[in-house]
């Protein structure tokens, strides 16, 4: 691939809206959907969200957790979703929030990120505790391959926020040097960049200018947890249009397994943010 | 069962020694091997580990990414390995370093510390930044069923400084909270508790008083990162008997896929550490 994953977010996020449906199969949404807790459950969950809401968002979320508990047979479905989005031209953020080591990164680069992997996704979710700089393998494959990562800086919990707003030596928050420091990685780059941060909705703005990342925001905290559209565009109202990647999962996900029901929900998430971030 | 996961560790500890094997199937150490990079070379590595320290390490521990690479092939290998070592006695960490927002985590308690999940290990290594409180589901979970969690303190990479030692609102050091946390937690419970802090031993003595976590550390950092058993000993010379489970991973593995080499080596290592540690 030629173009950044920042650069083909844009370009989608522009032309289809800025909604990405998160693909979480708890316990307690399969069986809100009367379905079974077990791997055809999970199956048909994956499969109905991308089949309702393909031409409506732009990315799929799958959040790993939930194929995960099923072990090995649940990532076979996971394989399966990302599979078909590929062939449905769905980006997909695999919302895996992996970190460890740098060595030990290289490991989940390959898995989330390389060509040949069977879990490989248009981006993945990475946590910066065990250091941002040992992060740089996932940094790298995804920059070769054309695919992109979104770094945790403030999520939309409020638990977050006694490591996140703790200050460095630098005095400045831990979710401003993570910001900062993407920041620094994407202007190194070309175009919009394929480093993201995540930023919850649901945050007052931090200390560090939201404008200026030079790569995508992956948003959650809206709907369930209580962020709007209009907070999402208040927070992020001077960033350039197609940087910003809205995740509603429980609010559109609530509708059931119905397809149109599914559809229209997700149909109105995506309008609604699209006209307040318009 | 009716022991915590700390109380069985530490009785397995005083038997059989400190030493934990990390179980790193990374391409590099599988070319050492002279091993093929795939799931075949995978499992070999694996089941070899496990064959050559039986009775001799305490415990393994299994790098998740190493396996996740390989998508649900690779995690198929992992659940062999896991069975095995059920059988074998053998107690594992499985080093996931996961952590999410609440309602995600009961996805990963699910994977790494449910009786029914193919993944089930003795404990698992979990992030706190997105938040410490987030990570209940874990916690709860590995109190019912008997298992351990080990949440990262400081590791033992100068990476991980920025974030484990920034200042929290009550200017206490990342790390200290989260030693400080784990502690009143298992204050609260009974015996040696089954919540642990990963603590890497590179590190200097961290400003709170190690001897009263009431649970289990996990100790990378020694052999190819730089620390001795020695070192080891220093840190946690007032800790109680039992409780240091210290982790070695290439120092043992690079002795390369021969059995005896293998044993002689995770020997060596268990009797350098039970000696600097008596």
């Amino acid at each position: 691939m030629t173009d950044t994953f920042g650069v083909r977010l844009q370009e989608r996020i522009r032309s289809l809206g800025p909604l990405c449906v998160g693909v979480d199969p708890s316990r307690a949404l399969l069986e809100a959907w009367g379905r079974s807790d077990n791997v055809d459950g999970l199956e048909f969950f994956a499969l109905s969200v991308l089949d309702a809401t393909r031409g409506v968002a732009v990315a799929l979320k799958p959040q790993v957790a939930f194929f995960e508990r099923f072990g090995s047979e649940g990532y076979r479905v996971l394989e399966r979703l990302l599979a078909e989005c590929r062939d449905a031209d769905v980006l997909v953020v695999a919302d895996a929030k992996r970190g460890d080591f740098r060595p030990t990164n290289e490991g989940y680069a390959e898995a989330w990120l390389s060509e040949r992997s069977p879990l490989r996704a248009d981006a993945v979710t990475v946590s910066p505790y065990v250091g941002f700089d040992a992060l740089s393998p996932l940094f790298s494959l995804a920059h070769e391959t054309g695919r992109g990562v979104f770094v945790l800086a403030a999520t939309s919990n409020d638990e977050g926020r006694a490591i996140q707003s703790a200050r460095t030596s630098n005095d400045e928050p831990v979710e401003t040097m993570v910001l900062r420091t993407v920041a620094e990685m994407n202007r190194r780059g070309e175009g919009l960049g394929s480093f993201g941060a995540v930023l919850g909705a649901t945050r007052d703005a931090p200390s560090f200018d939201l404008a200026t990342l030079a790569g995508p925001y992956l948003v959650p905290g809206v709907g369930a947890q209580g962020a709007t559209s209009q907070h999402v565009a208040r927070l992020f109202e001077r960033c350039p249009a197609g940087t910003v990647l809205v995740n509603v999962a429980r609010s559109v996900l609530n509708a059931g397994p119905e397809r149109s029901a599914l559809r229209d929900s997700a149909q109105r998430w995506r309008d609604d943010l699209a006209s307040a971030l318009a």
